[in-house]
C-alpha cells in the first residue's frame, strides 16, 4: 500500500471515531480525545512536538533514530485528529505542500526573509 | 500525481538541499536550515506546532480552517527537514503509523492509560 | 535592588509599552508585540519553550548552562508580555505558586496521578 | 512575603527534592520528575507552554484569566525544576532579566531585528 493510502486509511479510522459517527469514548483513544474537545488533542500537539525535538537532540549523541520517527508519527497522528475535528484531512495538508510547487517558490520567499533576519544583531 | 508521490517528491527535494548534495545556503531556505544545523530546524517545529494550535483555537471562533491546514503543512514540512537530516523520510513515519495497525492496538493501550489518568484528581 | 523589585520593574516597563499607555511600536519591541496582538507574543512562548528545552538537552553534553538561563529568561519575559496584555502581572503568578503552599498539597495530588499513570502500559 | 522570597522558597523546596538531597520519588512529584531525569520535566515545559497559549487564546473569548495565570505558574514551576537540575535558580533568571537593563538595550536590538523581518514577504 502506498504512503498516502495509509494516511487516508488512518484518516478514515479517525473519522469513524467522531462521536457523531458512533465513536465510543469508553473504547477508543481517538474517540475520547474528540469527545473531550480541542484542548485535549491540541495539547498533545505541543507535547509531541517537544518530544520530537528531544528525540532529535538525542540523535546527535547516539540516540535511536527510530525514536525520532516514532515521535514524529505521534505528532502527525495528533495533527490528523485536529484536522478531522475541523473537517480537514491529511490529503489537504499534502495538497498544500504540493501547491508550493516543489519548494521553489516557498524557498525563494523564505530565504529572503531568513537572510534579512540574520543580517540583524541577535537578541 | 498521487499524494504519495507528492510527499516522496518533497522528500527528494529536501534531500537534494543537503550541503553534501550540493544544496546552496545562499539560494535555498532548506539548504540554509540544514547548513545551520539541528537547532535551526528543530526550533521551527516548536514554533509551527504553536502556530497550528493557535490556528485551531481560532477555528472555534470563525477562523479560516485553511490557515490550520497551512500551519500543519509548515509543521510537517519542518518535521521532514529534521527527518532528512537524521537519514529518515516521511515514508518511515507513514510506515510507523501503518504498523500501529489501524489504531486498534494503539488505541487500546492509550485508552487504558487515559482512563486511569482521569480517574485521578486533577493537578 | 531586590529580585522582587526587578520583576515588578520589568512588569512596569512592559505596562508602559502598551499602546494605550503611549508605547510606540516603531521604537519598542514590547510595544510592537502588544500592538500586533496575542498571536505575535503567544507564538514566542512556544518558540522560547522549545529553545529552553534544546538548551537544557545541550547541558547534558557540555553545553553552557547560562544559555539555559537566558532561554528561560526569554520564556518568562514573553509570558509576562502575555500576562500584561490580559491584565495580570508576575506577582499574580508568584502568588499562585505561593498559594500552592510549598508544593506539599500540589505534590501529593500530582504524585498520585503520576503513579497511577506509570502503572499503566506505555503507549 | 515578597515575590522573590516566594520564588526563592519554592526553589529551596525543589532543591530539597533532589534525590541527592533525600527527595523520595515515591512521596514527591518533584522528586519523581528529578529522579526520572531531564526528558520527564522538559516535556512538561513544552506541554505547559502550549496550555498557557491555549488559555490565553480563550481569554479573547470570555475565558477565565486566572486559568492563564495558573498555566503560566505551571510553566514557571517546571522551568524551575529544570533550572534546579542544572544547578541554577530563579534568581539567575531574574538577574538575567535585570541585566538587560529595563529592556532598553534588549528592545533596541530586538526591534531592529523585528522590523527587518517584517519588511520581508511572508512565507
Amino acid at each position: 500500500m502506498s504512503d498516502t493510502d495509509s494516511l487516508a486509511r488512518l484518516a478514515a479510522v479517525i473519522e469513524s471515531r467522531k462521536p457523531a459517527n458512533g465513536g465510543d469514548p469508553e473504547k477508543s483513544y481517538v474517540a475520547r480525545l474528540l469527545y473531550k474537545g480541542p484542548d485535549a488533542f491540541l495539547k498533545k500537539i505541543g507535547e509531541e512536538a517537544t518530544e520530537a525535538v528531544m528525540a532529535a537532540k538525542d540523535c546527535d549523541h547516539g540516540g535511536d533514530v527510530q525514536k525520532l520517527v516514532n515521535e514524529v508519527a505521534d505528532l502527525w497522528f495528533h495533527s490528523m485528529i485536529a484536522l478531522a475535528h475541523y473537517g480537514r484531512a491529511p490529503s489537504d495538508v499534502v495538497a498544500e505542500l504540493a501547491r508550493r510547487e516543489g519548494l521553489s517558490g516557498l524557498e525563494e520567499k523564505a530565504l529572503r526573509k531568513a537572510v534579512a533576519r540574520e543580517a540583524e544583531p541577535k537578541s
